[in-house]
Formats: C-alpha cells, sequence, structure tokens
C-alpha cells in the first residue's frame, strides 16, 4: 500500500468478519495484518498509540488462526485485535498514563479486563494514548477524521484507533465523559456500562463515577467485548456483573423514548441539533412516542436537576482523586500540567461531611432517573455538541456526557450524524443495570436512522 | 539497651503518650527512638519487616515533635510510629506483596490509606511482612510472645511489630481472617472495620470481603488511626465510609449479647473456652444478658448458616482473585507456593452464574445477621480456637474470623486471655456501617474484663 494513497476512516467490525473464519476464507491474522497495515499508514499521522507489542500480536493471531480453523475458538472475540487504554495495567507493556510520573512504569500485571479479553483469544495491538491520568490534558492524539482536530478525550487513542481500522474494538474509561466523546468525535460506536459492570480492578482511575468503556467497530462488537469481560472477570468485586445473554441483544422497537436537552444544550451546533430533530421526527413517524420537559413534568424536573451534573461530578472525583494527587504533587509537581494542578488544588477545602452530601444528592438524582423507566424505554439525546473541535490542545467539550456517568447508567454513542465532515454521534441513556435493554433500542434505533445516511 | 537483656512484648499505645508531647516532657522523635530501639532488638528474633525507611522516619518525627511544640499537630496521631503490610502500595519502599514476583516492585505511589496516615502525620517505620499474595503461604515471622510459634497472618509482620512495640499501629487486611487472628495470635488489639469503609485503593487485593484492617497498641490507638484514615480518603470510592466520632466512642455498656459458637467450636482449646466460659460469667454477673443458641432462635439460625462461611467466602474470593492467579501462573509458576497453585486450580470451573448465586447466598447470610441487631447489641466469641500454634509454616486456624469476613461488619480482637502462655483474644462482632458501636461496646467489655487479668 503505497503511503501516498488517500485511506479514510473505515470501521471493521470483527464478528461479521469471523463468519468468514471457519471455513478458511480469512484467517484472524490476515485480519489482523490489514490492521497493522492501517497502523503503519495511520499511526504518523494520528499517534494513537503509546507502545505496541506487534510480535506477540501476530502471535496471539496465529494461535487464533489455528482455534478458528480447529472450530474451537475461545470466544466470539477470539482473535479480535483491540487496543487497551494506557491507564489499564497490561503484563507485557509499560502502564504511563499519559503522564511522565510513570514513563516506562510496568504494574507486572495484567488488569482484570485485559486479562479477561486475553483468556477470550482477543489480540492486543497496543497501549493507546490517554489524557493525563485520564483527566483533562491530551497528549498529541489526531482525529482520523482530519487530523487538525481532537479525537476528544480523554480515551483518545482507543476511539483514534477503532476509526482508522486499527482495532476492532478497545478499551476507554469514562469518569465524566471519556468514552461517548471520543466516540462520538472519531464516529465509532462507545459504550459506557452501568457503574461498576465491569470489574475495573488494575484501571488507574479512583472514581466512583468510573467504568471501562468500549469503543467499538459495531454494536455487535462492541457487547460482545463487554460480554466475554464480564463472562470471566465479572463486575467491580462483590457487584453481579454487566446483565444480558452472551450475543448481541436483538432489536428492540422502543415504545416511548424521552429526549434529554440536558447542561449545555443551547450551545450545541445548529446543524447537530438539526440532525437530532429530523431523527426524532423519523423516530416519531416510525410510531414511537417522545416524552420532553413540554409534555413530561418527570423529563422536565430531570433536566432541571441535571442542570448540576458537572460540578457534582467533578466535586465527586475531586475528593475520590484528592489523595493520588497530592501523592503526585509531592513526587514532582514539576512533571503534572497545569490542568492537572489546577485540579489538584480546587477540591482541598472538601471534607468528607461535604463528600457525603454530594454521594446523597447523587443517589436522589439517580433515584429521580430510575422513575422515568416507568415511563420511556430510555432517554436519547446528542453525545456531543457537534463534531470535533480544531485543535488538539483541547479534548471538547463533556456536557452531554455527563449525565449518563453522573446517573451511574449505561449510554451508548451510535456514529449517525456528520456535521462539516465530522462525526457526531446520537446517544442513549439507559437505565442502571439494564444495560442488554440499551442495546436492544440502540439496535433498533440505529438500523432505522443508518438506512437513509 | 544490651543485646542479653530479655525483652518482653508490650504494646506502646501512641495517643497516651502524645499527652506528654505539649509540654515537651517527651517527644515524638524520643517515642520513635525507643521504638527503634526495640526494632534492633525485635527484628532479628521475628523478622516482621520487609524493609524500613529508617531515616526518613527519624525526619518525619522530628516534623511531628516541631508541629507538637508549636501546638499543631496534623492530628492526634501525628508522629505515631506505624507499620505497612507489604500488600500495600508506599511510594518510597517497594510492595513485594511476599512475592518473588514482585521483588523490588515500586507502585509509584502510595496506596490511599498510606497517603491519608502521611497526611495525618504518622511516621511510617516500614513494610510489613504478609504472606504470599495476603493467602495462607507464610514468610519466615515470627511471634514475639514465642518465637517458635507464628505469628498468624495475612498481617504477620503487622501484628507482630505491633506486639513487639515497634510500631503503635500497622495496617493489614482481612478477607478470611488475616487482622482478626493474628491480633489475637500475638496479643494486640485488632479491627477489621465494616466492608469498603475505609478506602482500599492501591491493597493488592481484589476481593469483596477485603478490608483494610488495624493493627493497634490500644482501643483508642485503634480507632484513631481508623479515623484519621476515613477523614482523608473516605470508604472505597462511592460508599460514604466509617462513621463515628473524631475520638473514640465512649464505653458503652451492652444490654444483650449473642453468643456465637460458629464452625470449628468444638475444635477450641479447653483453656481458651474456659476463658471465655469465665469471661461470660462475668458479663452476666455485670447485668448483661447473654443470648445464645439454647436461649434464642435468630442465634441458631444464624449458627447454622454461618456453618457454610468459610466455604462460601473461599467461593467469592476464588472467583474474584482468579484473573489475577492466571496472570501469575503465567509470568512464571515456579515463583508460586504449592499453596497458591493449588488455590488457582480450586475454582476454575466457576462462572459468572455460580459467583452470583454466591453472592445472593452471602446477601441473605448478611440478612440473617442484620436482623440480629433487634435483640443484640453485639455478638462475642472467641478470636481464634486457641494460642498461636508453634511452627511458622502454617499461619493457624482462621476459622473464628470468618463469619465477620463474610458477613462484612466490623469485627474486634481484644488481647484479653493468655493460653499457656501465648495470647488470646476475645473477639467481638458488631453490625454493618456502626463500626463506632462496636468500639463503644468493645471498650466497655474490655474495661470490664481486664480488670482481674
Amino acid at each position: 500500500m503505497p503511503v501516498s494513497e488517500q485511506i479514510k476512516p473505515a470501521l471493521r467490525p470483527y464478528l461479521a468478519a469471523a463468519k468468514t473464519f471457519a471455513s478458511g476464507a480469512q484467517t484472524p491474522r490476515q485480519f489482523l495484518e490489514r490492521s497493522l497495515e492501517l497502523f503503519e499508514w495511520w499511526e504518523p499521522r494520528i499517534g494513537a498509540f503509546v507502545c505496541t507489542g506487534l510480535p506477540a500480536a501476530r502471535a496471539a493471531a496465529d494461535k487464533a488462526t489455528e482455534r478458528w480453523r480447529a472450530g474451537k475458538p475461545l470466544s466470539a472475540i477470539d482473535g479480535m485485535p483491540v487496543g487497551i487504554k494506557d491507564i489499564i495495567e497490561t503484563v507485557d507493556m509499560p502502564t504511563e498514563m499519559g503522564s511522565p510520573l510513570f514513563a516506562g512504569w510496568r504494574s507486572e500485571k495484567d488488569a482484570a479486563n485485559v486479562r479477561a479479553l486475553r483468556e477470550a483469544g482477543a489480540v492486543i495491538v497496543g497501549k493507546t494514548v490517554t489524557t493525563e491520568f485520564a483527566a483533562s490534558e491530551p497528549r498529541g492524539t489526531r482525529n482520523p477524521w482530519n487530523t487538525a482536530h481532537t479525537p476528544g478525550g480523554s480515551s483518545s487513542g482507543s476511539a483514534a484507533s477503532v476509526a482508522a481500522g486499527i482495532a476492532s474494538a478497545a478499551l476507554g474509561t469514562q469518569v465524566i465523559g471519556s468514552t461517548i466523546r471520543p466516540a462520538s468525535f472519531c464516529g465509532c460506536f462507545g459504550f459506557k456500562p452501568s457503574v461498576n459492570a465491569l470489574n475495573r480492578e488494575g484501571c488507574h482511575d479512583y472514581q466512583s463515577q468510573s467504568c471501562t468503556g468500549i469503543l467499538g467497530a459495531s454494536l455487535e462488537d462492541t457487547w460482545q467485548v463487554a460480554h466475554e469481560i464480564v463472562a470471566r472477570i465479572g463486575g467491580d468485586a462483590g457487584t453481579p456483573g454487566l446483565q444480558g445473554p452472551d450475543v448481541l441483544p436483538p432489536a428492540q422497537k422502543p415504545r416511548r423514548l424521552a429526549v434529554l436537552e440536558t447542561a449545555g444544550w443551547e450551545g450545541a451546533t445548529a446543524s447537530g441539533k438539526e440532525h437530532f430533530n429530523e431523527a426524532i421526527a423519523r423516530l416519531k413517524s416510525s410510531g414511537v412516542e417522545i416524552r420532553t420537559r413540554h409534555n413530561d413534568d418527570k423529563v422536565a424536573a430531570l433536566e432541571t436537576v441535571l442542570l448540576n451534573a458537572a460540578e457534582l461530578s467533578h466535586r465527586c472525583n475531586g475528593w475520590e482523586t484528592r489523595w493520588f494527587l497530592h501523592c503526585m504533587v509531592e513526587r514532582d509537581a514539576g512533571k503534572l500540567s497545569r490542568n492537572i494542578l489546577d485540579r489538584a488544588q480546587k477540591y482541598e477545602d472538601m471534607t468528607l461531611a461535604d463528600h457525603r452530601a454530594d454521594l446523597k444528592e447523587r443517589a436522589r438524582v439517580r433515584a429521580m432517573h430510575a422513575e422515568l423507566a416507568g415511563t420511556c424505554d430510555a432517554s436519547i439525546t446528542l453525545a456531543a455538541p457537534g463534531g470535533a473541535p480544531e485543535g488538539i490542545a483541547f479534548t471538547g467539550n463533556p456536557e452531554f456526557a455527563v449525565p449518563a456517568s453522573l446517573l451511574g447508567v449505561p449510554a451508548l454513542s451510535l456514529p449517525l450524524f456528520e456535521v462539516g465532515g465530522m462525526p457526531l454521534g446520537l446517544q442513549l441513556i439507559g437505565y442502571f443495570d439494564r444495560d442488554a435493554d440499551a442495546f436492544a433500542f440502540a439496535s433498533w434505533i440505529f438500523s432505522l436512522l443508518a438506512r437513509r445516511r
């Protein structure tokens, strides 16, 4: 493939390709080789990876090839090329967390979810770029749709590598908007599960809203990765873990959807709103009832209480990571960004009593949202105010992703819209522990709206 | 101090000593120097430490001395010499987890609870010996009461260092019996809090029953350490954390206590039972009503269901750590003990569905125990079947500590008895999130029973 050839970002779903593996028409190794060609072309342009393990990846793909040939794949994702956000531990590669304080640092173990992926046969291509400590300071990754634009963050490299077709799925994390936002900006599927649904042991974020997020090339791939993880390691210790079937739940038409116009909605781009309104019109004409703040008091009340979502989330996170940031400041403040130093400063005066009050308020908001389940199957909104903004010094506005983070509920970004040549996702927000339902409704909505794209 | 001088194990409570700091009659540095003399004498005999940071400890004690002199201590434990179980991360010392697989390994950060201790002014003497991965393979620590005997495990070095007077408190962990058992064997106070009550981030155990345990030289010291930790880092992310006042809750006479004769009771030593029965007699004659399986159906039902406590706990732990052990086996099975290899094997066939069933059963048992709160203020039992057994190849029977671990409730071991020259603890078991009540009752009981020791 000549370097001069202009390659467009294109998702490369794995489960669809895997249908050809049993017959030998294609092999996981061949699938990986195409990934690596794309890596060669894209990586100098987008900088999605911190490091790679290509020989190990090829060896793993060969083993997967043998297993498929023998009709004994370890799982449906056996051989799938995946990326791992560099905030998540890997036994065979450093985990640098986007910080010079952890340059070359090795955990000497896999995170639980990485171990699960290996046991399912997934092929780990490399560690993907994260912002500093999965917070806001970006580390140079570019958007494959336009390399002058941010891919979003903090799962920057995970989203970019899936969008570029290098990986069919990549692990991210989300505590504010770190999976849904980059998924939207890069035009891949993004899944932030119910809080605690995927065991986070060995992921270096320390917050109660943190989730293992999945960036995927298809809904099918995304669900499958989540399922293969939970089947092997469960949810966070002591929790039941992601609930649902062992393949993508069948598409289900929602009876009623809530439209959430949360904080920042008035700042959404005109064309973003236009796409969204058109989507709503099509949902309505397909017989889906739409509830908004104008015709549903519960929606109105939820929107009002969610105005505080970002502030409350940041306060929770601020308290929960303060000890870690103190430790880093003491190690070497000169190796921390202005961004993170400001953050470390901001929540200095919080007390445990303050934090308990915040947790109580969060529980109240969560309970309000849970009540909506009585009337609406799910909520929809945009995944971001618009396409990825120009520049790579800022990962973009996370406001639209915050509500699901605060609520601890599943959210999906569906790559359905385009604004000025950049992707924009429709976001579906489900209910706690009902991640499978969220996929079922998302699947139906995606089919409907993708048809005339 | 001549090496030939025979030193007896003696607890060195810090808060009592700190009363002299304001006047300058004694200083934290002087308190530490005595700790270090004791370290010099004891360490070759008991092997409680993996590594130490003595220059840093002296510097920290000097700073504490200045603060007390200025009337501005960082907290009530400012200057307290503490030990940190080597399964817990420290930024300035390796964290080896009792495993050659982590020889010299550095986390490059403090665990949350270690950071909290530093911010409260505690002086970290060193990392204390843990069994391999805080499981059952011992690493050579000896009991200061008789160096031919085990100190118990897995918080072996933490208990031994407190018993020897080197530290006034030490952090341990407990998931089966790792705090209560060594506290009992070494004759110090042991506190296993309600599950989630102290933030465990940076502690390398991955189980839903795991707790940060505290080995302390007095009830007052033990509570204070727990309080200073929670005030700075809270509970596990998203939980309210240890509830209670900022100094030891005042002693409170229980109206009614349940006596729990759980699995293994029939194997308790005759002299252990004798001490326990005498204690019950004294409680009764002091007007405390005693409920047993003979006069309380709820106690009888709870005892019956707790017969399965060890098996159920081990199954939960087995599932929850399987991914980690797989990872270690793949790194180098030759560096793992037979004990841990057997454990890794034992739960191979468990599925997520099995684990969910176990969690459900555990929740059922917990609910049964919670009901007992309607009639009994707390439960009492022995902390171990007897004194520490001879030999250091086995950390002793943990059976008596398992129920509180399974139940996720606070437990305290009170150094009240002696069996053949070895200490034995009375165990008090409280109710979830009511750790302060457990201390209040324990305090009253300890005062009553210690009087005629």
